[in-house]
């Protein structure tokens, strides 16, 4: 038996996220269908995490226990020939059958894309928020280092949430700002990709500090606020969820593997 | 009655090019309808020239005759709540009634996108033409400075062209290589932008440009051998035409336009 990482990228447009539910047609089923249709194993593979219905990824690790002999630089593009075009498996290697895709997981990142402009960009209307407003960038900015650190971030949790501890550290957040992409017609305040790194992340959890850096940016609450929202430890103190579309799981770290 | 000018961007992925035909569904029939839902006027817009079908617009001008009094500044907003979300009408003005957004246009800049990774990108996979294979980019762009100049360019036309003259000038090619998109799982040569802008283009023209180029990369052809394929005049003289998808109107430029 052998234990295969691989990460993947995926537009999640037309899937409803990447674990397999019982509405079907997610990411893992249709990677789980295309072993099956290289090796003739029924596999179970293990992501590094969920995402939600319509979030992207760059690159999401997963891994499996195969018995299948594949050398492992055949099995990219040997699964890409039998995938659909929005999902793509970029890497493969062999790990210790100890290693854990999520469980192993040290560090993650989200990138979450507004666009800022008056109109929408049309090649990319599926992998950003449209925010035509203005906004008040500095402020949003100003609020971003209150989360940082470790903290239980029930107030930006989904109501759902399964999870024994919402206790979670939070490495980085920042926003940058792109107005490479304006041009006579396109005009506003550029693009705006928010990136957060932590050691994990609750349901819902950069989806909903969006939507509370939006009212911070639209100054409907003070940068100052993030703290007090932090604190109360109470979903209904944080701002609404933020569209799922723009958000893109960006990468996710591991300690040296030792094989 | 006034004469508008408008600029939109499409996805042209799901369109059978900008130009009415008689299968329907092109970017102009849709932009007519919109129009006629808010003026209640069946116009007919007339297009900066034709693209194909799946073939993109970052930017592509269009005017039209309207008695409708709508303020110009009204109409992008009015326009875009009736449009698909695959085009987005970007800018309005009002130009004098002799102004045609073909016979006026001075410039026309297209850019053809070739993915030279290993592996597509899922998030442009309508967008570039992949080609994993290597290329010698030196080559390809020791070719570019053969085409331009006042040429007659039929070795680069469709068989299918109806125009009397096939003489068009070109004033700049570049190909741009942008490897900033590569990221571990991501190998290979980067994204190549060519960038071509003319007096006017034939059916097909920056296509078989490109899959001429391609030919060259892959060392079937010298970078010398651009000179003789434009010399014969002959389209058998020229590469094939390399898939529409990778092709994108980048900008139409005119004249200052007096009002």
């Amino acid at each position: 038996m052998r234990n295969l990482l691989m990460t993947v990228s995926y537009d999640g447009t037309n899937y409803f996220g990447f674990q397999t539910q019982p509405g079907g047609n997610t990411v893992q089923d249709h990677i789980e269908e295309a072993i099956r249709q290289l090796t003739g194993e029924q596999v179970k593979i293990h992501g590094s995490g969920r995402t939600d219905a319509g979030v992207h990824a760059r690159q999401q690790p997963f891994h499996f226990h195969t018995a299948s002999k594949i050398p492992v630089e055949r099995w990219g593009l040997a699964l890409n020939g039998r995938l659909p075009s929005d999902i793509r498996v970029l890497t493969a290697q062999e790990v210790p059958l100890t290693f854990h895709s999520r469980r192993s997981a040290k560090r993650k990142t989200y990138r979450y894309t507004i666009n800022a402009n008056r109109i929408t960009d049309v090649f990319q209307r599926n992998y950003q928020l449209h925010h035509p407003g203005k906004l008040n960038v500095i402020a949003m900015q100003e609020s971003l280092p209150y989360l940082l650190g470790t903290h239980d971030y029930t107030s930006f949790a989904s109501r759902h949430s399964t999870k024994a501890s919402h206790v979670r550290t939070l490495y980085d957040a920042r926003i940058v700002v792109d107005s490479s992409a304006n041009f006579p017609g396109i005009t506003g305040q550029g693009i705006l990709h928010f990136y957060v790194t932590g050691s994990g992340f609750l349901q819902h959890m950069v989806r909903i500090i969006v939507g509370t850096l939006l009212e911070i940016g639209e100054g409907k609450r003070s940068p100052e606020s993030m703290k007090a929202i932090l604190e109360a430890k109470d979903r209904k103190a944080a701002g609404p969820t933020a569209e799922s579309k723009g958000l893109m799981l960006w990468s996710v770290e591991y300690d040296e593997i030792s094989e």
